[in-house]
């Protein structure tokens, strides 16, 4: 599921920030339908949550409780 | 950590993507640093499996193998 919203530019400056010497080509277009497919997972599981709170506006609290199963504590 | 590489406006984008009847001020930018703090944790991942593997260039197939804590099968 490749969305292609996320610009490669900054998804590679990126992985550039993070200390990559240098970069592969297919690096970057990886990262950038992983990092789609999350935000697209997360934002499903935070419209779920605003729904169960009574809501139809997202707001940061939903899309903060939804992320908590793909951060690393 | 906002890194601030990736643009709102795409952001927005993939919440309305995902469903979304209404997306609250905080949520664009919320989930957009949810999402680069991901990108660059699984690409500092990625840099030390490519290392481990005797190279300085990050593969797609080093993306894919770091991803793989952050994503449910």
């Amino acid at each position: 599921m490749a969305e292609g919203e996320l610009s490669t530019a900054a998804v590679h400056r990126l992985i550039e920030k993070a200390g990559a010497a240098r970069v592969g080509n297919g690096a970057v277009e990886t990262l950038r339908e992983i990092i789609e497919n999350i935000a697209v997972q997360i934002s499903k599981d935070a419209i779920e949550l605003a729904s169960h709170a009574g809501r139809r506006t997202v707001r940061a609290e939903d899309i903060k409780l939804a992320s908590k199963r793909f951060i690393q504590t």
